[in-house]
């Protein structure tokens, strides 16, 4: 936008905040400000409290790093889960997801983060303390590696496996191959790839041990 | 999202309210939240006090009803603007797109909404009282109404019109037609038929009266 519009400043330091927001350009920002102005002050109050308080109202769980309002979160408080499975995930949105997909009920472990060499994220950074004494501890049987498939979730996941090894517990990573509904022909190459040379045997359930095809 | 979610209250509370902005889904409400989370607590507590903030920091020009930070905006208080002319425009946002335009230096009168009988909106709740009482002053030489081309602008550009009937004003409305870089195949046909009934004298500027084409 030009420089001579004539707003006045608490409205463009609002746009240039919320334009700070993840797909939030100044258009956008500029039209969520006048509405928050033209809508009931109350809601602007309700919001900006909101926003203000959430770094004090959510904490990080002790145990698995979710957020939560206790030491303890929910998954972790939660007695009907399977806590000896712990799936690793790079962000909470991650294991929102997973909860959402309804097929685990197992705990977590959030990284809040991933590896990244070149912003100066190293190992030292991923915070592994208490999963590794959670294994330790003979609490894990397994734990699934759950970070993405892009080069830095690859990464963390090789670094977090290499952290486990020789550890009283199993170590995998969640598949790769073909999404669902995907049209091979417009699948790309890596993933196609990978889901040819990750190939299950169809015959599994039905045999002790799975044969190659 | 299912209701099953484990992600605690203060979270929900968030999406649920940065859902009610426009535009913002209960997804991108959810990234959103996660975002701030997620970010410096520095930057939440920066943007939650300048929404909270916002009503009591911007007030409306007791002239015009252009949002500023005192009871004369930066536009009222401008000597160099022409205040003889008086753009009504429906809300702040219509003023900034027509000051981005870099074709006006009038003054304005912000109506803060339009005439809408079926949601109970009817002349009493339009605030002219200042723009009449600036013309009966004869401090205004031509009203220029910029309401939308809508079914509410053009009620409103209606009665607005009519309120000024005989008071010692210009009155005009924005021109209607083909939007720059129309294609006329493309153009809806109540605006091809307006562009057409309102069709301007190509020699206008060298005729002291234009002929009609």
């Amino acid at each position: 936008m030009s420089q001579d519009i004539r707003v006045d400043d608490p409205i463009k330091e609002l746009t240039s905040l919320l334009s700070r927001l993840p797909s939030i350009g100044e258009r956008t920002a500029t039209r969520l400000a006048f509405h928050v102005l033209a809508d009931d002050p109350r809601f602007a109050r309700a919001l900006g409290e909101s926003i203000a308080q959430i770094h004090d109202r959510v904490v990080r769980c002790t145990r698995c790093g979710n957020y939560g309002a206790s030491a303890l979160c929910s998954i972790c408080s939660d007695s009907k889960r399977d806590h000896s499975l712990v799936c690793v995930v790079a962000r909470v949105p991650d294991l929102v997801a997973i909860e959402r997909s309804g097929t685990y009920r197992g705990g977590y472990h959030v990284l809040h983060g991933l590896l990244a060499p070149l912003e100066g994220i190293g190992p030292e950074r991923l915070p592994l303390d208490t999963l590794i004494q959670r294994v330790r501890n003979g609490e894990v049987r397994e734990v699934v590696i759950a970070t993405p498939l892009n080069v830095e979730g690859e990464a963390t996941a090789l670094y977090v496996a290499e952290t486990l090894r020789d550890m009283p517990c199993q170590v995998s990573r969640i598949a790769s191959g073909v999404p669902h509904g995907g049209e091979l022909e417009f699948t790309d190459q890596v993933t196609l790839g990978r889901a040819i040379s990750e190939r299950k045997s169809v015959h599994d359930s039905t045999q002790s041990q799975g044969q190659e095809p």
